[in-house]
C-alpha cells in the first residue's frame, strides 16, 4: 500500500572484518528462537500442561515445526488465524504459524461472529485454526462469510480452509514434516493483533520479529522467569499475544499452565497442584482469585502481573496477604502489551501500606526495552515532571507496532510525529514516573478488554427505534469500567433497556454490551455536538481519576 | 582493512506503513541505553558505591555524558583505553566512552608495560585514562611508546592523551557539556577487548553494540537481577567488559559496589554493610570468599555467576553451606563473557550432592540469546550427543564478536566456516549440556586470566643461557591451572629457575611467569617437533579432565 521501510541506515563498519563471515556476529532476531533453544537446553522439562495432557519441550518443538510444515502449502503466504481458548494449541500456534513464514491473527474469542468475519476478511487469513467450543460461532461466521454483503473489497473470494482441533488437527501435525522458515528481516510482520480503538471497526495492529524478541526478554528481566518457574495461563493468549508471554515463558523454559476457562476454584486447584509461581491479568482476574471460597495463603510466592486498569489498594492488599506479589504494568495492543511497568523501588518497602499502594497504582517507566516514556501536553511540549499537568502519554521503538494494517491514515493519525500517542492522558512525577488521569481516546476498558465507544454507538443506533445514542465508560466495581448508554428514542417510538442490550449483544461481542441504558436528551452544544463530557462529569463525580 | 559488513537483507515489509514512520518502531540497539532509562526511572536510587562515594543514577548519567563531551575532542574518533581498578572510573567509562563515539579499550591492569604499550598502539588510542595506583606502569607504558623500536608499523606518532583520575579526570568532567553520540549502526564497533590467544602477541577482540546490548538483557535474565539487587564487582571489570554487567546491572537499575582490590576481608564487609545480593568471579575469587577468616553464613542468598573453570564440588558445597547459590557459565573474550550457562533443572534438586556438583561443573547450553552451541568433530561433523565423542565447542551469533581488529587472517583461522571455534575441546550430553575435557590450543586458564604458552615460551627463549623451552598447563589448587616450563638450556650454559622466572615477569605481566622450571631434554618426534601431550600427559596423569 505504501513505501517500504527503509532498512536502518549504516554507517561506519570496523577494519578487519571480512564480509563473508557477518553469519559469525549476527543472527536474526525471532521470539521463535526461544523455542530452539528450551529444546535444546531443556527438551526433557514439562513445557506445557493442559488437562491431562503434558508435552516437554522436545515435543513441543516438535509439533510446532510439523504445524509450520502442515500449514504453509495451506496458507500459501496468507495469514493463519486462531480462535482458540487458552490451550496448547494457543501456544503452538505462537511458533508454527511463524515458522510456516506467515503471520499469525489470534482472534480475541469473546467477538460476535460479525466481527470475527471482519477479522478475517481484513487479514485476509487462508487458514482458521478453531476450537470445537466455537463450533457454533464458526459456522456462523463462515455463513456470514458466504453471504457476498459482507466482503471487504478487494478481499480475495472463498472462505479460510478451516481446522478443528481434535482430529483434523492432530492429523496436519501428524502428517507433515517438520518446517522453520526464518524471516530474512528481523522487522518483518510476525502477527497481526485486532484492537478496537476510536473508530468502529477493529484495526489490525502489526508485531515484528525483533520487538516481539525483545519485549519477551524484557518480561523474563522483570517476572524472574527462570527454569522452574510454573506460569499459569489466567491472561488470554489472543490479548496482545498474551503479552509475548508464549515466547517469554519459553524464553526462560519454565512451565506454560493452560487455563482455557477462568474460574476460580481451578485457578485455585492449579495453583497449589502444578506449584504455580506467575500468573498475569487484568484486576478483574486478580478480585476473582482474591475473593474466591478457595483462596488462601500460598505456600511460596506467586508473581503477578497486572495491566489493563490500576489495582485498587484493596485487591492489593488482599493479594499480598495471600502471598501474591503484585507488579503493575501498563500497555496497549499498539505496545505489544506491557510497554510500561510500575518498577518497585526497594525504598518504598519504608512506606505505609496506603502510600505503596498508591505508588503501586501509577503506571510507572518505560520497560527495560522501551524508549523513554513522554507525556506531551496539546501544545506538543514535554509536560514538566510536576505531577500535575496533564498531557497524552506517547510511546516509539522496538516495542511498538510497524502500524495498522492497511491503514496508513490510522497509523499516521496515531502516530503524527513518530511518537505513538497512546489516547490516555496522564502526569509525569517528579520521580520519573507516570500516573494514568483520563482517557483522550473514546476507549471504554472493561475487564482488560478495549471497547470503542463509538461501535457500541452505532450498534444502538441501528435499533429502529433510536434517534441517536452516547455511550460513555462508568465506574465499575468488577470490571474497572463498563459501558452506559445515553438514548434518545424517535418520536412517538418506545423501547426497554433489555430491548436495546439484547439489541447490542446480536451484533456486537457481548461484554461490549451497555450495562445500563438511560433514556434521555442528550446534552449538545449549540453546534449541535453531543457534549460527553457532561455525561462522564456526572458518571464519575467524586472519583480521583477518569479511569479504573 | 577489509569490505564493511554487508546490512542484513532486507525482504518482504509488511504494507501499510508509511516509511517515514520507521522510528515509531525502530531504535538501535546499544547498551548505554540502559543507563538513559536508569536515570529516568530510578534517578534518585543509588546507583554506584565506591568507598565513600556515592552516585545516584541521575548523577552517573550527568558524569557520563560530561565524560563523553570531554573525551570526544581529545579522542577525534579513535579509541579511549581505560586502565583503572574497579573503580566508578570503570563504570563511567563504559557509558562515557561509547557515548563520546568512540570505542572502549578496556586495558587488563595485570599486564606489564610492554603489553600496555602494545595494545595502546594496537589499538591507535588517542586518550588513556588510568588510576593513581599504575602511575608507575603509565611511566613505563610512555617511555616505551616514545623509543620508536616498539611502535607497531602504521600506527600514528606520538603518546596518548593521558587523563589521570583525580583532579584532572574531575576537571575534565566539571568543563565539559554533556554529549551523547549513539551509533547509526548498532552493529558498529562498541569496545575492543585485548586477549592472549594462541599467538604471542594479544588480540583486539571487537564488540558490536547490539551485542553488548543482547548479552546484558541475557544476564538480567538468568541471574535474576532486580532494583533491589546490589551487585560486588569481584569480576575485573577489563575482563570482557565485566561480562557486560556494567550494562546489566544498570538495565535492571541495581546497585554497583565497587572492589578496586580482591581482598576477602573487603568482600565480606561490603556483603554484610551493604546487603549484597550478586557477585561473579573466577572459582579462584570464590574459594577466597569461602575460606577467608571472615566467612560466614549470609543472611540473603547471594547470586554468584562463576566462570573462567569449572567449581568444584568441594567449593561448591562450602558456598551453599554458607548461602551463595553459585551458577557455573562458560565463555570467552570472543563471545561477550559467559556465552553458556549451566542453566540449573528444578528435577535437579532431587539429585544426591555430589551428582548435584557434577551437574553444576558442566559448562551447559547456550545462554537465553545465544545460538545453539555445536560440538564439532574433527572431520567437521557434529558430535552425536552421547557424553563420550569428543569435538571442539563452537559458537556463533548475536554474542559473538565481530572479528579481531586489523586482523583478518586470525578471524577467518578462528571461525574458517563461520563458526567460532572457542579451542576447548568438549562431549555433549544426551541431555543437550556441553562438558569441557580439555583444550586445542595452546591456552592456560589461570585464575580466570588466559595465557598463550606460546608468549611465556618466547619470553623465556629470550634468556641468554636458554636453547629452547616448552610451557604447559599444570594443575593447581589455588589457580585452576598454572603455567609450567619446561626448558633445555644451551651447551655449557647455567640458569636457576628463580632466575628464568623473574626474567619472564620483567617482560610480562606477573602472573603469566611459570610457577616451575624444569631444565630437561624436550620430547621430539622424528622430524623434530616438540611433543607437548608427553608433557601433559605426565603432568595431568589421574586427572578426569584436562582442564581446570
Amino acid at each position: 500500500m505504501t513505501d517500504a521501510i527503509a532498512a536502518p541506515s549504516s554507517a561506519v563498519r570496523p577494519a578487519g572484518v571480512p564480509s563473508d563471515l557477518e553469519s559469525l556476529s549476527f543472527e536474526t532476531l525471532t521470539p521463535v528462537s526461544f523455542l530452539d533453544r528450551a529444546a535444546a537446553a531443556h527438551g526433557e522439562r514439562v513445557a506445557v500442561v493442559d488437562g491431562d495432557l503434558r508435552l516437554t519441550y522436545a515435543e513441543l518443538h516438535d509439533r510446532c515445526r510439523r504445524l509450520a510444515g502442515g500449514l504453509a502449502p495451506l496458507a500459501g503466504g496468507r495469514p493463519v488465524a486462531v480462535l482458540v481458548p487458552n490451550t496448547h494449541v494457543g501456544l503452538e500456534a505462537a511458533f508454527g504459524v511463524p515458522w510456516a513464514g506467515v503471520p499469525l491473527v489470534a482472534v480475541n474469542t469473546r467477538l460476535s461472529a460479525g466481527e470475527v468475519a471482519y477479522i478475517l476478511e481484513h487479514s485476509n487469513s487462508a487458514v482458521l485454526v478453531h476450537d470445537p467450543v466455537f463450533d457454533e460461532l464458526v459456522a456462523d461466521v463462515l455463513k456470514r462469510m458466504d453471504s457476498a454483503g459482507t466482503r471487504s473489497a478487494g478481499a480475495p473470494p472463498g472462505r479460510p480452509t478451516v481446522i478443528r482441533v481434535g482430529e483434523d488437527y492432530e492429523a496436519l501435525i501428524a502428517g507433515a514434516e517438520p518446517l522453520a522458515i526464518t524471516p530474512d528481516d528481523e522487522r518483518s510482520l510476525l502477527s497481526i493483533n485486532y484492537t478496537s480503538g476510536t473508530t468502529g471497526k477493529p484495526k489490525g495492529v502489526m508485531y515484528h520479529h525483533r520487538g516481539a524478541y525483545l519485549q519477551a526478554l524484557s518480561m523474563v528481566g522483570h517476572t524472574g522467569l527462570t527454569p522452574s518457574s510454573v506460569h499459569l495461563w489466567t491472561l488470554p493468549m489472543f490479548h496482545c499475544n498474551g503479552w509475548c508471554f508464549p515466547w517469554a515463558v519459553t524464553a526462560a523454559a519454565a512451565t506454560h499452565v493452560c487455563l482455557p476457562k477462568v474460574e476460580p476454584s481451578r485457578i485455585w486447584e492449579l495453583v497449589r497442584e502444578q506449584g504455580v509461581t506467575h500468573l498475569n491479568g487484568a484486576p478483574t482476574v486478580l478480585s476473582m482469585i482474591a475473593y474466591a471460597p478457595e483462596a488462601g495463603p500460598v505456600e511460596t510466592t506467586v508473581k503477578v502481573a497486572t495491566g489493563g486498569a490500576p489495582p485498587s489498594p484493596a485487591i492489593l492488599r488482599r493479594m499480598a496477604e495471600l502471598g501474591f506479589d503484585v507488579t503493575h504494568l501498563y500497555g496497549l495492543t499498539e505496545t505489544f502489551g506491557p510497554a510500561m511497568i510500575c518498577d518497585w523501588q526497594p525504598e518504598w518497602n519504608e512506606l505505609d501500606g496506603e502510600t505503596q499502594a498508591r505508588m503501586k497504582a501509577r503506571q510507572g517507566v518505560g520497560n527495560m526495552i522501551a524508549c523513554a516514556v513522554r507525556v506531551i501536553t496539546d501544545d506538543g511540549a514535554d509536560a514538566p515532571a510536576d505531577g500535575e499537568t496533564t498531557g497524552q502519554i506517547a510511546l516509539r521503538g522496538n516495542n511498538v507496532m510497524l502500524g495498522y494494517l492497511d491503514d496508513e491514515q490510522a497509523t499516521r493519525d496515531a502516530a503524527p510525529d513518530g511518537w505513538f500517542r497512546t489516547g490516555d492522558i496522564g502526569v509525569m512525577h517528579p520521580d520519573g514516573y507516570v500516573e494514568l488521569r483520563d482517557r483522550s481516546k473514546d476507549v471504554i476498558i472493561s475487564g482488560g478488554e478495549n471497547i470503542a465507544s463509538v461501535e457500541v454507538e452505532q450498534a444502538i443506533a441501528d435499533h429502529p427505534s433510536v434517534l441517536e445514542a452516547a455511550v460513555i465508560a462508568v465506574p465499575d466495581d468488577r470490571w474497572g469500567e463498563v459501558p452506559a448508554a445515553y438514548v434518545t428514542l424517535r418520536d412517538g417510538e418506545s423501547a426497554t433497556e433489555s430491548e436495546i442490550i439484547e439489541h447490542v449483544r446480536t451484533r456486537l461481542a457481548r461484554f461490549k454490551a451497555p450495562k445500563t441504558v438511560t433514556f434521555t436528551e442528550l446534552p449538545k452544544t449549540s453546534t449541535g455536538k453531543i457534549q460527553k463530557f457532561v455525561l462522564r462529569d456526572e458518571a464519575w463525580s467524586g472519583q480521583e481519576r477518569r479511569i479504573r
